[in-house]
């Protein structure tokens, strides 16, 4: 491992993981951190799940978001993935001194609309003022606490043969945006994010009982091929099929002009499931009836393999998908 | 309210109040949020507590504690003064690009091993990178979730006249030993902090149910007499007596010498108490049992009156102790 902290290390990709598994696994080990999940499912009176996140995207405002509302949104969705139903956030601020307070109040009625769509209530908060230049702008963490309603089938995260892999938006919009946004790379109209809390859209799946959904993540740094290649199995392949995966046209043109692959850049609005191929129709005709799952894809399946995740082209090619690697976006979450 | 954020607005004292109260509250109000408590007391199946603090404490190391111990104690403390047992801690990382792998690994053994003393686990975390310059080294944030057994008695979080004012340990240590440390002021040997976790000294008063703790609060930002002046209420006055306060020598030197009022100064590793005079000394006695309990005393009493707090001084004067102003040592915790 290198002497210091490079950027890479914070980008969700194989050097981010390399700090975990090397430097906080060993010495926070205990079987709750241990799965590695979004959220913590932690055993009170009653399960329940606990998650954080920190924000430091820049610019703080981008179309279709801004710090405030993704800082709701991203702790929502990850005790969302858990199966929990979000309940209660924290939010603890640190301020940059010389932060206008109309830039700080349009920051905290975001997420004071966001936790209301949400349905979470702020529940504690912190404030730190650090010297100007000592940090930039405002950094946002929250803290998320989910509960279990009686009868929720908490999902495996174990992906299997036979699964089909659905998205439930457009791909890489948030990632797009943002670096249009702070790049000022002028595409216009401006590209959207996807910043939206999906509570609602996996509640709506666990109103069915019959419903079996062996895997759900949100897609965030590090992008689809990052969960794909996370949930990979070394008895599994992940095979999914490019002209299937839903993605603004904008969004797909910015990526190939920038020869990005969409497939690693960050979501904050879309959730990836794996269900029985006997479902799979049912939970897409679900997630298509909700707001934030008009654009919901069957994009691949689960076969028996070796622990590969591809992609078939639309040129009917098949290419390898690796876990990203390096400083692909900073600052994008 | 001012156009732009000071330092002052991260001070704990009059501006860290009117931020709350003007911005956060009015956009996130709901009834676990307003109380204010250093913990929100959540309706789960059992109550639980949860707290958040971000820690961007300089420098990151001093006498007698770290950033990381620091960030595991105080949010420990902040559970165990709302009357819960602390249990799940999150870990929230913004890192600047450059810091040491071996001063991170530093940091997380020192939280490591007081997540363990506190007998508290870290369930989940996040680590963000930003550029160099955009941070200072490393903030943290946790944030914390504890549980309430069953029986036990949650304090009110008000004080009644009558009531004898105890306080856990000798004040302004951590404040004067970040202070030192940060200026090199030369004070040797070193002033060392406080910083420990509390929650077996709060446990230990549990172990009793006929005891009665009306309020509990952990002194940190504006210290002993922030905490007197939000405990205050129209109908109380808290009177303390200077000399009964436990202060060490070298930390009443260092204020002394510098003009600073101990009292004012962040404490990381005390609790204030306000509990009924007939189990006062009941109380102190237990405390002093304790590792980080020894140097308890009583310093004062609620009498009636009209909400003013105020100190009788070693020559036998009466002066009033205000809500601190201003950036009294800012990058504390």
């Amino acid at each position: 491992m290198e002497h210091k902290i490079t950027m890479s290390h914070g980008s969700g990709g194989e050097k981010y993981r390399e700090l975990v598994q090397e430097i906080f696994l060993p010495a926070y080990c205990n079987e709750y951190l241990s799965p590695l999940t979004d959220s913590a499912i932690l055993a009170g009176e009653g399960k329940i799940a606990m998650t954080t996140d920190s924000y430091v995207v820049k610019p703080l405002f981008f179309p279709g978001g801004n710090i405030g509302n993704m800082s709701v949104s991203g702790t929502v969705n990850d005790l969302a993935v858990s199966g929990a139903l979000p309940k209660y956030i924290s939010v603890g601020m640190i301020i940059e001194a010389g932060l206008e307070i109309k830039v700080l109040k349009r920051i905290v009625d975001s997420i004071a609309d966001t936790a209301k769509k949400a349905g979470v209530k702020i529940v504690t908060g912190d404030t730190k003022v650090v010297e100007s230049k000592s940090a930039d702008g405002i950094f946002i963490n929250t803290a998320g606490v989910g509960v279990f309603p009686s009868g929720r089938k908490i999902p495996s995260q174990k992906i299997k043969a036979g699964d089909k892999i659905i998205v439930s938006g457009c791909i890489a919009s948030h990632g797009m945006a943002v670096m249009n946004a702070r790049n000022n790379l002028g595409f216009l109209p401006p590209i959207e994010s996807d910043a939206a809390p999906l509570g609602n859209l996996v509640s709506a799946i666990f109103k069915h009982d019959d419903y079996i959904v062996h895997a759900m993540r949100d897609p965030t740094r590090g992008g689809v091929a990052a969960t794909l290649c996370e949930w990979v199995t070394s008895g599994t392949d992940i095979v999914i099929y490019q002209k299937s995966i839903p993605i603004r046209s904008d969004v797909s043109a910015a990526c190939r002009l920038l020869g990005l692959d969409p497939l690693h850049i960050a979501n904050e609005g879309v959730i990836l499931f794996s269900v029985p191929e006997n479902c799979a129709n049912d939970v897409l005709s679900v997630l298509r009836k909700e707001e934030y799952g008009k654009y919901s894809a069957i994009i691949g399946e689960v076969r028996e393999g070796s622990g590969t995740v591809s992609a078939i082209t639309d040129f009917g090619s098949k290419t390898r998908i690796m876990m990203p690697k390096g400083e692909i976006l900073p600052r994008i979450c």
